[in-house]
């Protein structure tokens, strides 16, 4: 199964991190954010799948596959 | 035994993941990047240390104590 999020906030990226955590694959929608946020939101997933040698992969402008 | 680091540019930060994925803490100074490098790396760290349930801690303006 994998997870669909679509942050509405950078706080949000906590929900991102809590179902990669859990083993699950993440379909993160940036769509609604801005430039700057995005662009955090990209960094803290680099972070995210680099700890668990996962990949991260852009499959459209905004939206990001992240696999554990 | 901690590792102490002092990026250069946005790239380093993959030492910076590299050392903590090894389980160790790491010290990352980042005196020598811009404001926009430093934030992104500060963002990369949160992702990683999020990912590990471990914990990232501001010990000086631009130093900072990532914890596995």
């Amino acid at each position: 199964m994998v997870k669909k999020l679509r942050p509405q906030n950078y706080n949000e990226v906590l929900y991102v991190g809590h179902f990669f955590r859990k083993g699950l694959p993440v379909l993160m929608d940036l769509s609604d954010l801005s430039e700057d946020e995005a662009k955090q939101l990209v960094d803290f997933a680099t972070g995210l799948v680099f700890a668990r040698r996962g990949s991260l992969d852009r499959v459209d402008r905004r939206l990001f596959l992240l696999q554990p």
